[in-house]
């Protein structure tokens, strides 16, 4: 490949660049954060969310434990240095994604203010929209889809959000669900709205 | 949310998976794994492929030292070890950028056959096509784009590619670019016809 120094530049210049994708796909990309107690329904709302992302013909993709704990994130813990190595990464691949310009649903726990804020930061505050995924510890506990609440109570697993480890709810979020209460339906309607408002996608 | 146990099963069922997304699109996902020596023209090749990917109206991204070394990876060095950690944490990413249903281009030096075949193993045969850039050291060296073989060979730099650790060529690459005498548009070209051979798109 003869390269000269010129012709490099050139090619570097028609690289595809984030607003150029958001272009062909058709609408923008963003970072929907959706932080909330272990049960309170974020990865069931994502994946909704993402489903009427997809009829609305927008490329929008999940993050959760299921697919980021047990990949990118397997050598990490739950103490507080891993929890805090594990969002960062999080946030640098959320960043790839929102270059690739595709709308990424990030489901986790997240329990800390600074964190969050962290994400947010970095980001940037166009780019990140954070949802409250608001539920009562008493109602997380008693769906206990995976058991572990009753493990946490039992002293089966330290440091569980909500049990033995604080969750800082967040101050100023751009959307709260009510997840005890309204139904999946009502709280991705109220994502769409959101990114609509936003104008991050248009219908 | 009230969501029964049953509702949520059917909310999970209505995931969008890969195909879908790959069916939206109209190509499907694959990882273009470009290695080489550090100056051999990877990721100029991988960018300009990407852009003829764009003007096909396909997705496709690339990971190269600038979006991964200062972001996901930023944490690691060059020992055996963090280089290993590197390709993994790639391989990692590349694989959620597969089952959102976008065409990756990794350009990363990745001189251990282990490593790459590591990649290999883990997103699948059919889900990995090795693209050798191969360039003889000399001219790499002549080109020497960020003064750093000049640096390894001044002892600046410890364990440089090609000069103080080294580079295993590929045993059966997917394609190999003789990218130090063939046209960019070329190396593109072949890319491309690889591309439609495997049926990743049809142009």
């Amino acid at each position: 490949m003869s390269v000269k120094k010129d012709e490099n530049i050139v090619w570097h210049e028609t690289s595809v660049c984030r607003r150029d994708r958001e272009k062909l796909l058709g609408h923008r990309s963003v970072n929907l954060w959706l932080t909330g107690l272990s049960g309170s329904g974020k990865s069931t709302l994502a994946h909704a969310a993402a489903r009427r992302l997809f009829d609305l013909r927008c490329q929008a993709y999940v993050f959760d434990g299921d697919n980021v704990r047990h990949g990118l994130c397997a050598d990490l813990g739950f103490s507080i240095e891993d929890r805090h190595e594990n969002i960062r990464r999080i946030a640098q691949v959320v960043n790839l994604f929102l270059d690739a310009g595709v709308i990424s649903l990030a489901a986790f726990i997240s329990p800390m203010r600074t964190d969050r804020k962290m994400v947010r930061d970095f980001l940037g505050k166009a780019d990140f929209l954070e949802v409250y995924c608001k539920c009562p510890l008493e109602v997380c506990e008693q769906r206990d889809v995976k058991g572990l609440y009753k493990k946490a109570r039992e002293g089966k697993i330290k440091n569980y959000t909500g049990i033995s480890s604080p969750y800082e709810e967040p101050v100023n979020p751009d959307l709260v669900l009510d997840t005890a209460n309204a139904t999946i339906e009502s709280g991705v309607e109220a994502i769409i709205e959101l990114l609509v408002a936003r104008k991050i996608i248009g219908i």
